[in-house]
């Protein structure tokens, strides 16, 4: 039975929390089709995760194999393929707690960059699961700036053969998953050097381990590179490479082949291959960084709902924490974030959609605004979410920092995003680049992007609120967004060429304005973000009571952030101080607005029990049994622990023996 | 061998290491007997922490059993008491990763509101460890808010015995440290009921597991609540009480007896009571907290000298990480936290040893102060410290991630620092309403404690600096602060007021300022922190240098404050934009300057390569090195595992015969 604490915040929804779902969604059919998916996978016992939050590394990587081999003969059951429409929600029904990940961008990378015979090769075999693929680039030196990569792959022209060597202790890879202890096969990255010459990072097969018996190759060391923060499940590897020979075919030569001779001959647009990787950052997003926090606000909403502290009036029962001020201004911000994420997601989806199309036809004019937009989105909304994440944790207390709430597991996991894919101050800066650059050439009257014209149009001006009322206004608050992203990029830009013309070298320059960069690159994504929610929910219908909830999230979602960085919108005046006040106001207002609808506004995301897996989240709300019958089934209550015989026993005998 | 990346960043430091850190232990003596307890721990292989990232948790409860019963006796060996001058270095030599904490609670507790006679009762057999204690407060629905614990106590005249229940699900006592496992007693807080009539909180001595074999006592249900994000060396627990007798001599009687006719009897003062509350908590900040961020910035910032990656000069070598103005903006302001929080703990200290002397002499005027001040300071420095840490972990990127690197662990520990001993915003609450009545008195020229008397001394006025140099100079940020607090402070009471003159009922109108009376006390805090370490600063002789670069981090701790809530200094204008960009330019020109000093300055903090237990942190700098010699250890890697047979091996060999 539900909650009654639970249960009577559902009575009131102002809209229809069914319609709500199949909006998101994309439809009711597709709403079906996910619910199909996730039952046929919830229902698999083999699927269950019931107990993730007790296993040990080394349990939660044979489960993660044995869940990837059965999905195979799962998806043969029920005629799902890698290519159909249930394939997405798959990965949302096992929550990617999954082996094999890196075998798909193993075959990925193939696809899109071997030759017509290395992909009829290779494909095949992957995807019959004759080898077992990785992803080898990361090195234990080296991240994110490719070009430093230490491996070395030299072209031997006698022996028509590669060798490979890690030559130090840096250069070992270091991070890929799959490769610690599944992987036969991986994808090694390394600089390739004919007849003495370097010609920078090229992508390697190399078999690893033997397909006969799992034990390592010669010239191979390879194994687990042990616990990380979460991830448990992966086993993520180090491999060294000592004079490992590959023939000359392993070199993936779509775009680039060394002839016989030893020519190096390089072919085609290697641009194609760019777009990959940012769309590979874009597709995380939805994934690992947007259902995750919708999970968390779920978790922590209906939470906050049933636990009871205190009291808000003197002689009444105990209050839901839900109705404090403070509560609702920790949790609810974080879920309008999780919808404003949520349609930038579909935003950026269409964006490379149409990038793709004109790829295809050989344009690649829109290549630089796409990277900059990955990357800087990228950064922004894992950075945005980790923290949101955090602070749903934070606001469940004490049993938030039980794993069984699920919460700990969100966060470590959701870190990650923050770090992998691309460093985030990185990112940042190179989305600050190209803002650098159109604004420059906007400024010389130069054409720009469409998503960057902004940098032209703006006005100076003075936002023209004067009540609390006005900045419910959309058109208010993106204005104080746009003129606020400007200013930062223009300033900025303007230290620059101050520091250039000044004499600093152009390098040193750049160094000392990164912090800048960063915020202003930052500030692009908050106001694109702001006008695409505003804009989502213009074209809404008014049917349903959606469009009027999805008015106040944007509302919030655009008003918490200028209150939270009061300071860029003050800065130059164009909000005034009695101003903020009422963006304060209006703010908080808005508050006690969405509190009414906040189970509602999770309910919608529609996650199952199973795939939350929180005690404290669960839809029928009853926290404490759940946390108590968990409890029990912990590993720490299966036995008395030996350190009683060993250690207690005798502390406690020997000093009453003492008496 | 010391990698020469970190090397030559200890030959240029502007002041003497070991000066710094001997004045940082209050004397060269307090250093010598620290590193001398550390010594005798650290080379005792118990103690050892070298699986800990490998352990399960009923490993590493074990462990700390282990290790807490080898202590008893370490410390006779020693000729170490529990209250000599060594004492509070065993803490930081184990880094509190050992059992029976809860023990040392229960028998403060039963110091402290025991009579003479269950004192002499209790303490030896509490001592001698004939039994084992614990604290038992926390319920499952009820933690920060006492007065709402469900666990009954009924007095049976007939029998002279106390009855405990908890009565419903959610009145199970649950988290309680050393409780799921290895009490044997414990401490139990419970409504007292006499003749039908509830008299509150009490706490009452209860047995929960037997003497001889461990078992539960009758009545008696407890275990383990499972795994949490961390901490999983402690059994927390859970205790379900079912008509537990206790005689009547189980109550803890100094402040109020139950006498046989079951007639209850109040005496004395009760304020002191609430005064170990207080100093528990501010006792929490040096070991939990502010140690913990050493240790964090210590690994970080020695890891981002040796980590080598992209070119900040064209046909240079790669740069060391810390170079990057992003780096630094990232790791220097939080060192420079970690001295200010460092230097406001020894504030606070002073504070309550003064504060325990007036109550020894029957004053207790002081109490109101010091209970805001630790609430207040309990919050801020904790979620200060624990984004400090998180930056710190995210800082080092995907080796931050690793659980080798002491980061993910560092951070997760930290992170419950937000939560226990009073949930933080609870306690921000607590001391805002502090603030507001001082305000409200000095408003009404009644006299208020002299560190709040600031309220009443503020002026109006801009701020007078005219250049990015005057925002060196600590009358200028400092007074920045104090305006800045009282204008939170004024403003909140002023809504607050206006509020209830406009008739809303007094406790929403406080519910609909909290978030804003948050803020405010934070604001305190924060000014009291940096008029603090102005005042350190100045108090520092000019010798060794050291005055010097503690005026650089003073500086870049307010500066930092400044710029990263810009928003609440330019609302009314007392800082201008313009004297913000030179807030700014100040603020990163001294990144700069620190981190020439960055390693000296958490050399200083001298913390050993046991006690940091990370790959990434060691005095030595071979960071790849150890990470790679670590992951071997790895129980991950210690055999092939089962899923190889089980899983893998049929999926290749199954696929191979299909073909």
């Amino acid at each position: 039975s539900v909650n009654p604490d639970l249960a009577i915040e559902r009575q009131t929804a102002s809209f229809s929390v069914e319609k709500l779902t199949a909006w998101l969604d994309g439809g009711a059919e597709q709403t079906r089709m996910r619910r199909a998916v996730v039952e046929a996978i919830e229902c698999d016992p083999v699927f269950s995760r019931e107990n993730q939050y007790f296993e040990s590394q080394n349990e939660r990587y044979e489960a993660a194999v044995r869940k990837a081999v059965h999905l195979q003969k799962k998806m043969q059951e029920m005629g799902w393929t890698v290519n159909g429409p249930e394939f997405k929600y798959i990965y949302r029904a096992v929550s990617g707690d999954i082996a094999f990940l890196l075998h798909r961008i193993f075959m990925r990378s193939i696809s899109v960059l071997g030759s017509d015979k290395q992909v009829a090769k290779w494909i095949p075999l992957a995807t019959q699961y004759q080898l077992i693929g990785s992803y080898a680039q990361t090195e234990l030196g080296h991240g994110t700036y490719l070009q430093g990569l230490e491996t070395t792959a030299v072209f031997d022209v006698t022996t028509q053969e590669f060798i490979l060597n890690t030559p130090k202790i840096s250069s070992m890879k270091w991070w890929p998953g799959d490769m610690g202890r599944s992987a036969t096969h991986t994808l090694v990255f390394a600089q390739l050097y004919i007849h003495g010459k370097c010609y920078g990072v090229h992508p390697f097969i190399v078999q690893i381990r033997s397909l006969q018996d799992h034990s390592l190759c010669p010239g191979i060391i390879a194994g687990d590179i042990g616990p990380k923060m979460n991830f448990e499940h992966a086993d993520n590897g180090y491999l060294m490479l000592q004079n490992v020979h590959v023939p000359r075919e392993n070199m993936l030569n779509k775009f680039c082949e060394v002839q016989p001779d030893g020519t190096y001959v390089r072919r085609g647009s290697q641009k194609i291959n760019y777009f990959t990787m940012t769309s590979v950052r874009i597709s995380i997003i939805a994934d690992e960084v947007i259902i995750p926090l919708m999970k968390a606000c779920t978790i922590a909403i209906r939470y906050s709902v049933v636990r009871r502290q205190s009291k808000l009036k003197p002689g009444e029962q105990e209050a839901k924490i839900l109705d404090y001020q403070t509560q609702q201004e920790k949790l609810l911000p974080q879920l309008a974030a999780a919808y404003a994420f949520h349609f930038i997601y579909n935003y950026l989806e269409e964006l490379f959609d149409k990038g793709y199309r004109e790829i295809q036809i050989k344009n690649f004019n829109t290549l630089p605004e796409l990277h900059a937009f990955s990357s800087g989105f990228k950064a922004m909304i894992t950075q945005y979410c980790t923290s949101a994440v955090e602070i749903c944790l934070r606001a469940c207390g004490g049993h938030g920092y039980s794993l069984l709430s699920g919460l700990p597991s969100l966060y470590t996991r959701i870190l990650a995003s923050c770090i992998y894919e691309g460093e985030n101050t990185v990112l940042l800066l190179q989305t600050a680049r190209f803002l650098i650059k159109c604004f420059m050439a906007t400024s010389a009257g130069q054409p720009v992007p469409p998503s960057v014209a902004y940098l032209a149009a703006a006005k100076a001006g003075k936002c023209p609120a004067k009540n609390k009322l006005d900045f419910l206004s959309p058109d208010i608050y993106t204005e104080a967004y746009q003129h606020m992203a400007v200013r930062l990029i223009s300033s900025t830009a303007a230290k620059l060429q101050d520091l250039i013309q000044s004499g600093v070298k152009k390098h040193d320059a750049w160094n000392q304005c990164t912090v800048q960069l960063a915020q202003a690159a930052k500030a692009h994504c908050y106001y694109i973000t702001v006008k695409n929610f505003t804009e989502t929910v213009e074209k809404l219908e008014t049917k349903a009571g959606i469009q009027k909830i999805m008015k106040h999230l944007c509302d919030l979602f655009a008003l918490h952030g200028i209150f939270s960085n009061a300071g860029v919108f003050l800065h130059d005046g164009y909000i005034s101080g009695p101003q903020m006040d009422m963006v304060t106001a209006s703010y908080l207002d808005l508050l006690d607005v969405i509190r009414k609808d906040a189970v509602p506004l999770v309910d919608a995301f529609d996650f199952t029990d199973k795939s939350l897996n929180s005690a404290l989240g669960s839809y029928d709300g009853q926290v404490y049994q759940r946390l108590y019958e968990w409890a029990q089934k912990s590993p720490t209550n299966r036995q008395m622990s030996p350190a009683y015989e060993k250690y207690l026993k005798p502390l406690l005998h020997n000093t009453l023996s003492k008496l």
